[in-house]
């Protein structure tokens, strides 16, 4: 009983409070996050789905004129796909940078707020914009579709996380986004907070003959976080090589608090 | 038995863990938040009184000259009374607009830090000047007794909140913190994560014929929280109509994760 | 059992969720929170320790070329030791203080994130370079060493913090940091929520005669914390009353939630 009563507790502490990092991006098993929501949304034609890291993903037909304008979007983009999520700018920006790739969209706006919902981290408000409205849903499906695969780069315990993302030719979102050359190969290799960033950072660079891009801390780059990272760039199996050994590091030392740190999601590399 | 210790877990937890959302802004049912305030304080006079959103007045009746010129304020305004708190700006942004008309003071600084509690949004910092102090004072009471009208226009889940505000006329606070127009209608209409908010603004401007003052988003006018908002005057009538549909498909789109949004005060729309 | 099984609970909850706010800062008593460190870490040679308020330090004896260009590094560093902490910028400045007296090293980089896990303050990210790998791993385990006490000047509760630190002759940490005269007495007077920093500054500067050297606020000089703070110089004495008055009236005013301040380590004032 003990136990039961345990398990009780911890899902309605869980449902109450919230777990202030990244952990809670990861959904149960065998089980699509898509799988629960309400039936009232039916009525949101807007609505299109869910995804980890408390991603949301709607499309607008026919932006009201008046904030298309305010917001200075291309006029040709009548229709709009926005994917906006409470932990995580990384899985976010790969999985759209794989939805731009596979639809004809673009994506117009990237704003990263301090978010993470306690984590050290951002979050992230993405904009497609599409001359049709069937290429901006589809864009948004993809990003959500992406995100286990772009989350299992990411890992995380309560003191901090990882990132370490692997692009083989980055399009045109990580372009916008993250200055990464168009049709290269990318990676992001990013800790929290930032002093475990600027191990894997120095360990990466060591490991592994690449092009660093910029870097990213808590006063540059950043929307104030406490992250460190590096973008590099360079030949396919040297970008690898740095993100795998910046990652390698990064999670031996985010456990020296005592709790190994968890993926969330399936790991692709 | 079991459901005698599952509550009292979960006060215990919700002490020491704090919520971690807007969620707490809300106080036990029948009980005034200002019930149970140590008999400490009774030796600190600037102390005025608590509200919703862990939200402190206090009045100082004739600030050290240092820190008043080190802050630029106008020395008419001997006396200054402070309204600060870790959860919402809104709410304390239409009080203190309310306290204003009610008084004979000044809204003379507003700075909202990224704050809420590991929430989507921000804290508040707002300071009145006063020639004399019971004005200050004053003004600090009426806003603090404004917060159950004013957080009953915010609802919150896990996932974020949305606040949906709207005043027949606008006064100084709300002209000088958000461009409102003096004496007009004024509505806020506000999602977070910001793609909620994207999609309550667009409904919002297609249901009534309202001008959009400006727009907030996490790079654009709000200090890197996860909120999407736009600022409206015109018809009260319009306003009115463009708050309650942005705040309905708000509401609605929050749902999506499996958890309803709950107000956090006494609806007044 | 009910209480076994309450601790149980609780232990498993703070475990998953973390606290959100400063108060996980102390370790468990009679226990250093370098104890239970995993042995994959020794592995990693640039692991030195960790401390309270999530702190971890690390050294890099020849930070990659391409990054020490990147961060506008003087080229005389070869080494740089590191301090990052997801909870306090202010103690782990302080302590920084106290190493760059200790060692042949000097800080070369401080950024501040706004962080501290869900609460209002900072994090940080703290760089000392030095011309040795010794001297820079000597300067972070001065650092870590030094956590219990400027902890001690911090208190906190579910609703804020205070941190009221002095220092009787600041060096080269505090002078880069925050300005503080180098070789003269300084004292950080700090409150959070930013309405509670602000009673504590017109306390101390009417306290004690003190120059001020200036002020932090959500909108100034800050990451957008929730944190009021002056930062003050002059006769040693006339600081630390300045100190202990701040702190004084700003853990009373903490109280006015119900719940008392907690001070996070060993007071030294």
């Amino acid at each position: 009983m003990e136990e039961q009563l345990l398990d009780k507790v911890m899902k309605e502490v869980m449902r109450r409070v919230g777990s202030g990092d990244a952990a809670e991006a990861k959904p149960a098993e065998g089980k699509s996050i898509n799988d629960n929501i309400p039936k009232d949304l039916a009525g949101v034609t807007e609505f299109v789905g869910i995804g980890m890291g408390d991603t949301l993903g709607i499309v607008i037909a026919n932006l009201d004129p008046a904030i298309h304008k305010l917001m200075d979007f291309d006029t040709k983009y009548r229709s709009i796909g926005i994917i906006g999520g409470r932990v995580g700018a990384g899985p976010q920006l790969m999985a759209a940078d794989d939805a731009v790739k596979a639809t004809n969209t673009e994506v117009i706006r990237v704003e990263l707020p301090r978010d993470c919902k306690g984590g050290a981290g951002h979050g992230c408000f993405i904009i497609f914009g599409a001359e049709d409205v069937s290429d901006a849903r589809r864009a948004v499906e993809v990003t959500l579709d992406m995100m286990p695969k772009y989350f299992g780069a990411v890992s995380a315990n309560d003191q901090g996380h990882t990132e370490c993302q692997y692009s083989a030719r980055a399009s045109q979102c990580l372009n916008k986004a993250l200055g990464a050359p168009l049709g290269k190969a990318f990676g992001l290799i990013l800790g929290a907070p930032a002093v475990i960033g600027m191990l894997m950072v120095d360990a990466a660079v060591k490991a592994a003959d690449v092009e660093v891009l910029g870097y990213l801390s808590p006063g540059h780059g950043t929307s104030l976080t406490n992250e460190g990272a590096i973008l590099v760039t360079g030949d396919s199996g040297a970008v690898r090589q740095a993100v795998i050994v910046g990652r390698d590091v990064g999670n031996t030392l985010l456990s020296a608090w005592g709790e190994e740190a968890q993926c969330l999601g399936t790991p692709y590399l």
